[in-house]
């Protein structure tokens, strides 16, 4: 091998091993040791092959040996699924031999409870503290095709031959690793490195992340992650494989709370926040999918095909089915496709075909003139491919004659056109013959028009990622807010002019909740625009505030103890006069007796504000992944809808804006019933400001809501009327 | 045959026939007449067949004929895929001759234009005066396993045996119908009868369904749909199916825009309202399905099978992976699933075999003690069974050592437990082995999470929908509406204040629209709560109005030439006193003076209604299915979300319930924030006042809204705001 000049780093010696120790080697495949040397052998391994069996002198023809410290040499890897009983031992065994790391197949460790855990440690102690490295224990061990090291006893190797491709795969769960291997290979999908880690107990995914993203022969990942052990590091290398043209499709359970306390008990993994996840990951432009069959056919669709040109294109589907491309193109919407809107010179094309009536998307070969065939149909897909608004093609084929013969066509179009083109076969066995055409051209194909659609979906979000990632970074917007700022309790104190009630201090060391009118000047230290107030803590004191201000005004009660100020009565809107004002004064002061009595710490007098539409704007500091900005549109609906979208902050104007634009509610920012449009500039300025605030304050900062900021109509800004905080 | 002696009515001719003859009757395989003579052979067909072919004697070893007419017997069924040319001649021939039906094959006719539109037309006038039925043109023809009458040239048929089962199928689409019918049959389901409908130029996809519905074969019922030419006979088809207990379940196209236009031009169907299809579907218990795949496996479920106990309960998902388990757990929600919540037996049960802290759902066999095994999955899977909030177990497996054999003992325990259990075996052709123990105990399997996860979802909609059929039919409530109101025009002439303006006069013939005030009037003729209001044409008219109405008012100018009033400025809110009513009746004069000079036909003056939620009721006459209501939530924002479910009226009280619980934005109802929670029954009443309104009004009514009907906190009713409506 060239390779064997190279110096080996990181987790080359485990994922691409040059000697293999398989403790409990067998000759019985039914057991596990005997399955594994038998795959070893059954897909080529070329490197030395060590049986260890203290009961036989050879197996398999191998001379076999009673432990791996006995073995004439020290192997890169040892597999181990020996009972859990057994395993410190073999562990200790493996690390005095000087190996270069185990596999440890054998659960019943963390996963199953304290005892196990304990065991675990035990085992990466020994292991760290003789430079050996464990893989698992509670995984499925890998596939590495390139280097033909099988190293693992997942009944996948019943199929084969694998030849080596450029998928790379690394999987929480190994019996999913290994369903996923079987099914991509059924569809002619080649793979790289596929490494399950189980426990994780020592090699973690991103450190196999991180090796894939620098590994020549892997070109696009899978990811099924249940929880992330380093979010930051995670988020990184996603950045870097997307810098290194490596596009990432990641399966990630924990949508659902039914998810998460599954993932929980699965493999001891915290789920972690989804929607924080989520924000990564476009973030860093890689494609969070729903289905993990779907993940694999998009990893080999972003090998074997062409990518798409660019995110924001349309799909030209066309078949000889006017059914199968109705339902394609019905289905398209749902999937956030659209259908292509063709050029006159591609309709011209068309036309020559077929009458001008039917001249139109999806395109039905059935309605070409009498005596028109392949030749036309070939001229139909040319066409697309060079029409600017086509993307892609989609071919939804059903029962035809000529299956086979019409698949052979299209690896030789789809290559000349540079576009990717879709083949879904639907008609099951009946249609392998053309499945079998396709995979003599090393060309992909979809069994089911679901897949398809995921797959082009997946194709574009690659392409809308890898736009993102061509963008400059976020650079800091020019204002200027303290570039260190104090640290905000502090700052709480020196500038705001409210007393601290009682219940505000201390809390026993718990959060620190700041009021409205504190958390607002916090919001305009960043330019943020809020609402005049003023603090009162008597009639006479908001009769004078409300003379300043201007009528209507609007008044709160300010108490701490309080979260949901108007569920209580505490907010009174739209007072016109002195005498609604005192009114209004006297019913707070109840409201507060009544429930909360002595926590009222002034009432809060202030303009009011009117304007087109509520936004929500929200910061955090995810545990995992650090500072996060929130955007919604719709005021109390935010909650009802879940209408939210995160991303890691600091953001750029363009991500804001695009954030905004993602929301399903968005269409109330054009103006509804002939309200005029929204101001969105000021939206997206407000939440790149929050956004630095959230960065500034890192993991000080537990939460703030900006809920409503007021968008007036579109030049007249943006205010923000309600706001709270919680300090850690 | 028994069967001889029954009396043959209806299709069963055409679809059961007992002498067919073959036009264009081939040798070879690639034309054709000759695979249609081959595929019948092939499959076992028992009757008598007829090659009709007038250069050949003898074809494949039967005699053939030169013409239809000149075979020794009129035979029940021609199949013909003639050329264009040639149709007119071959079917007045078999007119002639006395054939019970044509299959036309041949396409190029009403779906290609006027001139093929025109042939159509003349070969169905000749078929029916010969009282000989035409199935297609431009069709697949008929899958008939029951009397192994296989009268197509799909080659689909290249595959089988076929065994006779349950599964008809009614499709508008013949190469989509050949491959459901490939896809299935690879799956183990079993078809009684498929038909290919193509331009239903005579037999139209309702009778063949109503065919299927008194069938004794057919136990459930796929229909792929592109338009329905007669809306009502098929809503009432689809409410016999439920009353006959065979489930239907459809995939219709036309849920977005590209596929209403891509239906338009294939077959040349109508796509119709899909809202108006869904209501249908739903009032009649169909279940509406977006894959067609699955909508086969759902069909095939609902035999093969128990169904769902009932709608609503929980979904215990097991296996032996704990990935696949989180993953399908994590979808469930997506699919409108839930877990199961086990109850404290089954709890006892699982802590047998497994620590206390893994006793959740979904259930990983990996978490079982060291030694348990097999009799602990089945005895889990039992008590699953036997839990009464498990509606169904799903068993996701991957890769796995024993997969048959653990696949071989589910079949029974399904069967034993008599609940579903869904088997997904994803890991493509390496699970062949257990997929086969599976097919040889007649037991569904799944490939893929999604199918398993869509046919959950169709059996739940299916127990919905048997549960929604047996409650009684809608009756009348106990108000006084006029039974035969007299036409709305005159009702509006002798009951409404207003004049009519110039611009509301004939307008050319055109829908005529009421104004709000009308609207309101009509509305209170069934009893739904409007606001207080008078119609003024003075400002003196005006006050004196306000003063009886009491303050706050709102003022609305009325003219008929302006349908968004707020639009314009023609409406006031909150008028707290006379200076400010002087004040916005000339800001209202003024406006309809800018926009509509001349057309000002009052102005209303209206009590300030005010309450918790806004509700949207609608009400239209669908050009097909006939009178239909609608029920939304949320003002404004009923248009941004199109967060609208439809029904046909009249509509119980259930139903309208339903709807406004199936609204995304159904939260709001409960009272966000601390709000009090709205009165869903006065809207819930108002609605079945509306479906009787607009069931007595019949095709009149163009559409009618009400928008907003304010809901106020329970208890305190809701009143119409706002209304307007267009009568034909």
């Amino acid at each position: 091998m060239e390779d064997s000049q190279k110096p080996r780093i990181g987790l080359d010696r485990l994922i691409g091993p040059r000697s293999v120790a398989v403790v409990g080697a067998s000759e019985d495949v039914d057991k596990f040791g005997g399955r594994v040397i038998h795959y070893l052998m059954k897909h080529g391994y070329a490197g030395r092959l060590i049986p260890i069996n203290p009961n036989r002198a050879t197996i398999r023809g191998l001379p076999a040996y009673p432990a791996v410290s006995a073995a004439p040499e020290a192997p890169d890897v040892a597999i181990l699924a020996v009972p859990a009983a057994q395993l410190e031992t073999q562990v200790a065994d493996c690390a005095a031999a000087g190996v270069g790391g185990c596999i440890v197949i054998t659960g019943k460790l963390a996963e199953a409870g304290p005892e196990g855990a304990a065991l675990e440690e035990k085992i990466v102690a020994t292991a760290r503290s003789a430079g050996m490295r464990i893989l698992g224990p509670n995984c499925l061990g890998i596939l590495n095709p390139v280097e033909r090291a099988m190293l693992s006893s997942s009944l996948a190797l019943d199929g084969g031959p694998f030849g080596a491709g450029g998928i790379g795969m690394v999987s929480q769960s190994g019996a999913l690793m290994g369903t996923l291997f079987a099914f991509g290979s059924d569809h002619g999908a080649r793979f790289s490195r596929c490494v399950s880690v189980g426990n994780q107990a020592d090699v973690e995914l991103v450190e196999v992340l991180e090796h894939l993203v620098a590994d020549e022969a892997t070109r696009s990942i899978c990811l099924y992650v249940e929880g992330v052990k380093h979010p930051r590091r995670f988020h990184q290398a996603l950045r870097d494989a997307r810098a290194a043209d490596k596009p990432v499709f990641i399966v990630k359970v924990g949508r659902s709370e039914a998810g998460v306390r599954a993932a929980r008990s699965h493999t001891a993994s915290l789920a972690g926040s989804y929607a924080a996840f989520e924000a990564i990951c476009r973030d860093a432009g890689a494609v969070l999918m729903e289905d993990t069959g779907a993940m694999v056919l998009a990893a080999d669709a972003a090998i074997r095909l062409p990518r798409l040109p660019r995110a924001g294109m349309g799909v030209a589907p066309i078949a000889s089915s006017g059914g199968s491309t109705a339902v394609f193109a019905d289905l398209m919407p749902g999937a956030g496709l659209r259908l292509a809107e063709l050029s006159a010179e591609t309709r011209a094309v068309l036309g020559g075909f077929m009458p001008e009536s039917h001249v139109a998307l999806p395109l039905d070969t059935g309605s070409f003139h009498s005596g028109q065939n392949e030749a036309a149909m070939e001229t139909c897909i040319r066409a697309f491919m060079a029409d600017p608004d086509v993307g892609a093609v989609a071919f939804p084929m059903t029962t035809q004659p000529f299956m086979a013969q019409r698949a052979a066509v299209l690896p030789a179009l789809c290559r000349e056109g540079r576009k990717p083109l879709i083949y879904v076969m639907s008609a099951g066995s009946i249609g392998d013959a053309a499945r079998e055409r396709l995979r003599e051209a090393d060309f992909p194909y979809y069994d089911r028009v679901s897949d398809a659609l995921a797959v082009l979906r997946a194709l574009e979000a690659e392409a809308a990622g890898r736009a993102r990632r061509m963008r400059p970074d976020v650079v800091r917007p020019s204002f200027a807010p303290p570039p260190q700022p104090s640290p905000a309790s502090q700052e709480r104190e020196s500038s705001l002019p409210c007393k601290r009630s009682a219940a505000g201090e201390g809390w026993g060391g718990g959060p620190n909740h700041l009021t409205e009118h504190e958390t607002k000047s916090l919001l305009s230290t960043y330019g943020i625009p809020v609402t005049r107030e003023r603090l009162a803590h008597t009639i006479a004191d908001a009769l004078a505030a409300a003379r300043d201000i201007g009528f209507p005004v609007v008044l709160k009660g300010v108490s701490r103890a309080v979260v949901h100020k108007s569920d209580l009565g505490l907010v009174r809107l739209d007072i016109r006069d002195e005498a609604a004002l005192r009114d209004a004064y006297r019913a707070i002061e109840a409201a507060v007796d009544r429930h909360a009595p002595g926590t009222l710490d002034g009432v809060l007098v202030q303009e009011m504000a009117r304007g087109e539409v509520e936004a929500f704007l929200g910061a955090t500091h995810d545990a995992g992944f650090g500072p996060m900005v929130l955007a919604g549109i719709g005021g109390v609906l935010v909650e009802a809808l879940h209408d939210v979208r995160m991303a890691p902050a600091p953001i750029t104007a363009d991500d804001a804006r695009a954030l905004f634009k993602s929301l399903k509610l968005a269409p109330l920012l054009h103006g509804l019933r002939g309200r005029p449009p929204a101001d969105l500039d000021a939206a997206v300025e407000a939440l790149v400001r929050l956004s630095w605030l959230a960065a500034d304050l890192g993991p000080r900062l537990v939460e703030l809501d900006v809920n409503p900021l007021i968008l007036r109509r579109v030049g007249e800004g943006a205010i923000a009327v309600d706001a709270r905080a919680t300090l850690a």
